[in-house]
């Protein structure tokens, strides 16, 4: 499987949330996904690390502790690539990517709350390291620096979107939480406000701090959300069907949660909800052995196959949209980055 | 002790909490603190129910859960009044007065999930209703409302003030988890953080969505940081010296939760930390009657006392502040609020 590096090696310990664009392996070679902008993506790590720092010791432990564990800064480096269509400032850009990084790290803070999970990434999670309570309010107070950041634009329209994409997040999140997802209607909502969009703002908010005429902002938000979608397929692809040496976790997570994704969605509708699978599926808690059988039979079902080929035609549509970009560098870059991500899922 | 209504009785079932100003006592009389603007109140009210209905019915049901267990909307209240001192225009002021309240309701969900209480005034906490995942996203979800509604304001000082609040104010209940405050220093730093800080946003970010000139902007901003640390140091005041009956929950709940308060912290100086109260105080957990006996050595020690001195110099400058301002009618409202934070205390 190809990998790309952007100065850290993971594993992730992430259960089912869009986690890492490009963390699952070793180093093999650097992709030139994200060449142009590599300079410019370690000041933005240089400046989130500037901006963790607190006077209480324990707040800058806490809130940089994530940044210790790693993350590629996937959000940002799509909005640095969005600004390359029109005027880039790195100055002017810096506030966004910030706020990007800063409101994907308070769902990982959150997350570890919810999930229990004890480790991301290889470091013990905030929550395992310092408790529940911290966690709530570090990942509330990083939120909050993300949109003290948006609030430097004077255009609205950064802190409206951001504000706007994380209740759609929450909600993502509630419905996981509340709703046995069970059809692919429902499945698609879910993933497009967990993942999608936050990515869909980094792509159209960098354009529009470059100050990007309103079709490369609209055709790069479409380009974000369907890169979006896709990646979360593949993610929930290989929560299937990956090897635990692959993920860097225990294949099948998702089930094991109780949270039911496309590949199962579908062969639960092949088999019939009475069937062996619907029955495993909707058994909590689940055996090890259950878990084995309920992921056998999603594959023999044809769930891969049939989630990556919905995946595939998403990416088809977002590299459909670059058309429509003026033919710069980072258009190359988004679509090998849309390419990345369909070989990923094999 | 005095009281007023804002249309809803209730029993608080907060811990700690800057809670809520007002809300201890059974309905008295209507004092005319928020008369002039009472009929405006009812709108915020409206509004702030619609704007929590979701398509999604538990989403709905979950968020509207604290509206209707009530919440005397203190913090739209300071901004309505606050705005009366320059051009007073309601749908102006609306999405401020939202925002702040979403941003106090969020606080208040995800205190639930943090003290593991059960009821809030009466009705189960979204925490016990719904588990700890949905209050973390719903607390999530209402503080990413409050910041959208921020953000339609072309003057970014209003997203920027209430973003930079609520980041002080997970710095104040990280303190309080973290630290054992034992200086003077420390806990006035703490609920400044904590309830001082959005009070003096409320007031401030009124007077500036009127589009009152910088000194009115300045005197409501002390003002109202004044009165929200005696309202504070009240709170904890009459954690220790109410009535369980008064208090709608059992008396000395801080010190069983760790928490030090002013009256605490004189007591321990003038006794010192090697004293019976210093050890009872840094004890946990603690039985019933070693939190009885804190409470009966703090007051013999003379705590109370010093912290209603305490609480008492902040509302005279809180008074004093209201003489740079002009001589409306809400100038005689903030003073008898002030006037009520001291009579509260006894």
């Amino acid at each position: 499987m190809v990998s790309i590096s952007l100065g850290q090696e993971s594993t992730s310990g992430r259960a089912n949330k869009d986690g890492e664009l490009l963390s699952r392996d070793v180093k093999v070679r650097m992709l030139p996904l994200f060449a142009e902008i590599q300079e410019d993506l370690k000041v933005v790590d240089s400046e989130l690390r500037r901006l963790l720092v607190h006077p209480d010791p324990l707040l800058t432990q806490t809130a940089t502790h994530l940044l210790a564990a790693g993350g590629k800064r996937l959000r940002p480096a799509f909005a640095l690539l969005a600004a390359r269509f029109h005027r880039y400032d790195l100055q002017r850009l810096l506030p966004l990517a910030l706020a990007l990084e800063l409101i994907h790290m308070a769902t990982l803070v959150h997350d570890d709350v919810i999930d229990r999970a004890h480790t991301r990434r290889g470091s013990p999670t905030v929550s395992a390291a310092w408790g529940n309570r911290i966690s709530v309010h570090t990942g509330n107070c990083l939120l909050a620096k993300a949109l003290i950041l948006a609030a430097q634009y004077r255009d609205p329209l950064i802190p409206r979107e951001l504000a706007r994409v994380c209740v759609k997040m929450c909600e993502g999140e509630i419905i996981q939480l509340t709703g046995t997802v069970s059809s692919v209607r429902e499945y698609l909502y879910r993933i497009k406000c967990k993942t999608a969009l936050l990515i869909a703002a980094s792509c159209k908010l960098g354009a529009a701090a470059a100050g990007a005429p309103l079709a490369v902002y609209r055709a790069l938000g479409r380009y974000g959300y369907f890169v979006g979608m896709a990646y979360q397929i593949t993610d929930d692809v290989l929560d299937l069907s990956g090897t635990e040496a692959q993920l860097g976790k225990p294949v099948g997570n998702d089930l094991r949660q109780g949270i039911v994704t496309l590949p199962v969605i579908y062969a639960i509708r092949r088999s019939g909800a009475e069937s062996r699978l619907g029955y495993l599926v909707a058994k909590q808690p689940k055996s090890e052995q259950e878990v084995e059988e309920a992921i056998r039979l999603t594959i023999i079902a044809g769930g891969i196959e049939y989630a990556r080929g919905v995946a595939g035609r998403y990416l088809a549509k977002a590299i459909g949209e670059l058309r429509h970009l003026p033919d710069v560098p980072a258009r190359d870059s988004l679509r090998q980055i849309a390419e990345f991500v369909h070989a990923r899922s094999y």
